[in-house]
């Protein structure tokens, strides 16, 4: 089951921080991918003349098998030359922190959440991911259609 | 079934507010999901020089559990800095309001409308859609063709 | 079946119309679904300095059940200012005019057509289309090959 | 089975023309589809300053039944007015020529080369294009893997 | 299986050179396919000002049967002109370098890395790839899905 949702929020001197977390539900449920795409940042009206708006992305990926976290510039803006970007960035990891490091802001942030879960108690998926777990410590987002089709052709 | 349309209206000091619903749909279907993408939002060759255009976006979204209406601009423009966006920002809830909050416009927004709707009395698809909801109040879109595939193979 | 092709035309104040429709296709076939997506519009090198350039659409769309012809701006582009643009606009209802309703050009407009057909004596298909025309006067792109899967399967 | 490839071409007074080709594979294999989109198109960081550099495609399309060559500019770049465009046009039908009809360059053509290929020899898929060239002169790209599965469902 | 990462690497004058490959992973899984996609390049606000900064990617390609080594701007940014551009330039063949050929940065590069791979002894898919690394020596990244349900039923 695959839920999509509107992303949306302002930074600014007061607030400069947003995060973004793989949300709360229902126990019988677990959550195979959790995404979160940024589709445009932009200033406010009001932003400064001049001023360097800077936004930070903190979010943890795989190297090479370590789990590592990553600090970049997603946008640089500045009224009068850059208003708004569509950096179109995703971050498939379920987490990811947001501040505004340099300017005031308002800097508005737009993008889609994507959640992809099931039920836990779900047979064949359980036995997938037992599996999987044993194998290996890497990190995954399952495509879990054609595969559930091939483990389920094996159980009749 | 999938139905896909253009969306285009244009926003400006008299006709400053647009809404996009799930529209009326004859009785024997249901609406899976309904989403509104936005292309592009652009000035008109006649906006006022040195004036902002401030498209702000309303809708719902699902934050942890609850729902919550955001409200954020999703378009800052000016001519002779900002004349069209891209913003390519999605609202898979099925409802979303644009307001122009600040300027008189013109402001053209264009974009795609997706429906994915189903018989109502299709019988694997009532009961899906009935055992889901009494596991969960989460709201999701469904990818139903795989998952349908693998329910009507138990049933064999 | 799918079809795809380059699309590209150039308006101009000789030639400021241009007009895209369904293709006259062999009569065992018939179109699923027809669209064109335009990805970019841009002036020409020669094209006059500060002089607008504005690109009109004109489609049919779906609005709550009734039919309804949108005329709509999508790209408006002046030397200096705005050479080029990507709009990513879709028209999905298989038919649209564009028309140069401000300036001189040369614009180019260049995008993608995509087709959907199959053989119109296609049992399955007939049958399909039949059924759910007598349920509905709504207007829908069939995502037809996981539904398809599943009416081969009843026939066996 | 899909092949992708990264696609880099650099045009200038010297090399003004790239072509691109269904290329040579074993005779065993025949080409679905083979399509090229370019992502990106820009201008060296020693480009002249005011000049125009206008990149031009020829490809073939298929309008309405009948093959026809088409002439566009994808690109009209220009150092201190557009530096690099993104226009993302697609050219489905395997063979494009690009021309840097005015302007010295240099201009870097980014893009994705994609080829879908089978082998000659199996059996299902022969029959299947066997029939489809006999019914109609339509060219299309096979989304064959749905369709595959019911033809060889068929044959159990 | 799939997995997808955030990919974010800042070149500067003393860090000038980015390598991305196939990463280690445990022996009892291949590797399918492995793609960097890149996002966004931008200059960080502490730029010098005029000054040209270039990213070349190098990468393999596969130009009609010989394996050929591709270098290429994919960015040409300077502040006051292009401060980030969105190339979405694709390199699946699994690794590419990006190198600060002109300028001092920072510049920033994000992306997303995605990476498909299976368990080494699973045996439809050995058999699948042994197959065809016999047939010919095309590279390819495979869509396994569809393909791989077509050799299982075979075997039924």
């Amino acid at each position: 089951m695959e839920s999509e949702s509107f992303y949306g929020v302002t930074l600014s001197e007061k607030e400069p921080i947003a995060q973004f977390d793989v949300p709360d539900i229902p126990e019988e449920y677990i959550v195979h991918s959790h995404k979160l795409i940024i589709k445009q940042i932009s200033l406010g009206p009001d932003a400064k003349s001049g001023e360097f708006n800077v936004v930070q992305a903190e979010t943890n990926i795989n190297d090479d098998g370590e789990k590592k976290t990553v600090k970049i510039p997603i946008a640089v803006l500045k009224v009068g030359e850059t208003r708004s970007l569509r950096p179109n960035v995703e971050f498939p990891n379920g987490s990811v922190t947001f501040k505004l490091v340099q300017g005031t802001g308002p800097v508005y942030v737009c993008g889609k959440a994507e959640m992809n879960f099931g039920e836990f108690d779900d047979g064949y998926i359980n036995e997938d991911y037992t599996d999987e777990e044993e194998d290996s410590e890497l990190e995954f987002d399952e495509d879990a259609a054609p595969q559930t089709n091939g483990k389920s052709n094996k159980k009749k």
